[in-house]
């Protein structure tokens, strides 16, 4: 902690003459335009960090317009959803030459906008958003986004005040697919982990569309799909059979507890997020009971460990890389200047089958 | 996409009219410094944003010295470990003030090195980095950090030649006591999964305490703990028991593989990582073995997953949030002026106890 302040980075002919170019090569590589060969620019780059250069950002930005780097913001970091978009994300901006700076909210409207205040300040060239707005909410810390011309992605959910590419899946079909498959092994009473978040269980189906409107994008699509299953089956919405609570693992847990604990519990339940899933298994557990034998399940994102539970956990699996490279591909082709109409790129989620699902048993109940 | 590019944000004099004080309260609160009345300045904030007001940031380094973000680069953001330091660093950074911006190097010392560009480029008033450098290798790319006296601080991982404060666990007691577990319960052949990535086998005790030198601390000090444990207990080492493979889960899976089809096989393993964890579950899965019955089992890094699994398994837990908090205390001290000595901060990890550890079974062997 001895070294001195150093504020005087060596000077393009400092460089030149190290590497033994001539200036203007230097000015090329170190600004990132024209064209150098791949080799000399190796050289150059080597010396100049030995010399102690370093880009400055804004004066780069000042020359070429850009920064090369990404800002992408994460409703959780530690979601296996979002770890597997951002791998992908990142593998696809690095192949572009950019950087990615990740900040993430918590699902905290307010920290999204302060996370798009520090992005916008640090003048990334692109923005990749999962928002925590609802579907039809208005999202004042995005005008600064528009007003500027900052190319924006959306991320696994939509935001109908929001025009901007979106990249998401088919939410409301793979769900719908999950429940029948439920339904098709006979199951009537099925269990939704997790719901919007609300004060009280909705009324009826018609209450939960309201909710849905100001619930994100995704849960909402996901709901719609559960109904959608119920409704081709003939099976009436019961509203105790669906969470409405704060969506931490413990409240999943608190939650199915009180579903199990039910006259008529359900005898398969629908964990539609990782923590949704674990706070579900706890409850089983708690409970003493065995899956599949005396409840099915089945969960929504893929991770190494649903494979390896006893029993492999069936689930409904995101394209989860495939998201990440696409929501860089599209961000990266706005920076390039594409100027085609925003649009909505929306892939498909699987239904993979494991052993976490059986036949309802009656001698249990 | 029709809103047009605007570059210029509103100025000093335009939101001090709209807010209604005097542009010398507007230039303070913009600018970060002075005193201003919390009232006054959220008024101000509000205003300015309305207006399209965004702090630049190299302007506002310039006034203050400071641009109020944190730089992180983490070694893989997908691991649980990782995700909870920095849960507890964004916290911490967040109640005074700080943004994080995270950037995550999969292990790669390339990728660290242009990450640790991008953060000097952004002009973050300090770092914290979780190296990817070995024990005693040098780390040219953190010249710069040194060069500008940009604050630093190791996470989980020590690097002799970088001065700088750390914060970390005493990986070599927890991993011996965890090992000593083992042996207490009568296991003689304890697998260690993972130990350093090398070519070959350590050819010996001694050959592996030459490669430890040039492996990440942190998995050097477990081995070195699972070879005090042994010693401790008169058994000798047998390289046929570590790992030497690439970190990836299904390296874990074939090295598991490998050690179950010994003649002498191990009854009780160590997985030192979470991916080390689930890479062997699957071993064991695809052996037909059951944990604990036919081979014991414990992990490193607690996860909701371990406490649900059947049998749930038991882990050295570390206390991932409060490495994040004192990483992030340790660096604000230094950037509000600290000059004391670099330190190294060692917390506690803990053996958790579930039902993953059984006496060696005779029967299956």
């Amino acid at each position: 902690m001895s070294i001195e302040h150093d504020r005087t980075p060596p000077t393009i002919s400092e460089v030149a003459e190290a590497a033994g170019v001539g200036r203007a090569t230097v000015a090329r590589t170190l600004g990132g335009y024209g064209s150098v060969s791949p080799r000399t620019r190796d050289r150059i780059l080597a010396v100049a960090r030995e010399l102690g250069y370093r880009p400055n950002s804004l004066a780069r930005s000042m020359t070429t317009g850009e920064t090369r780097t990404l800002g992408v913001v994460l409703a959780d970091v530690g979601n296996p959803f979002f770890v597997g978009v951002l791998r992908g994300l990142g593998e696809a901006a690095r192949s572009a030459g950019y950087d990615v700076l990740v900040l993430s909210t918590d699902e905290d409207r307010n920290r999204e906008a302060a996370a798009i205040d520090v992005l916008v300040g640090k003048q990334v060239d692109g923005i990749v958003l999962s928002p925590a707005a609802g579907r039809s909410d208005v999202v004042p810390h995005l005008d600064i986004v528009a007003k500027r011309a900052i190319p924006l992605v959306l991320l696994d959910r939509l935001v109908d005040t929001v025009e901007a590419d979106a990249v998401v899946i088919n939410n409301r079909e793979a769900s719908r697919q999950a429940v029948a498959a439920l339904i098709a092994r006979g199951h009537r009473r099925v269990g939704f982990v997790w719901g919007p978040v609300t004060n009280e269980p909705a009324a009826d189906a018609t209450d939960l569309r309201r909710i849905i409107d100001h619930a994100l994008w995704s849960d909402g699509e996901r709901l719609l799909g559960y109904l959608d299953a119920l409704e081709e089956a003939g099976i009436p919405f019961d509203t105790s059979l669906v969470t409405h609570v704060l969506k931490h693992e413990p409240q999943a847990t608190r939650a199915v507890l009180g579903m199990l604990a039910l006259s008529d519990p359900p005898t398969a339940i629908f964990a539609t997020e990782t923590d949704a899933l674990t706070g579900t298994l706890r409850a089983i557990r708690q409970r003493g009971l065995r899956c599949p034998d005396d409840i099915s399940l089945i969960g929504f994102d893929d991770s190494s460990w649903a494979s390896v539970m006893e029993p492999p956990i069936s689930v409904v699996a995101q394209p989860v890389h495939q998201l990440g490279t696409l929501a860089a591909e599209c961000l990266l082709a706005r920076i390039a200047g594409s100027d085609s109409p925003a649009s909505t790129h929306v892939l498909e989620a699987n239904l993979i089958e494991r052993q976490s699902v059986a036949e309802p048993s009656t001698l249990t109940r």
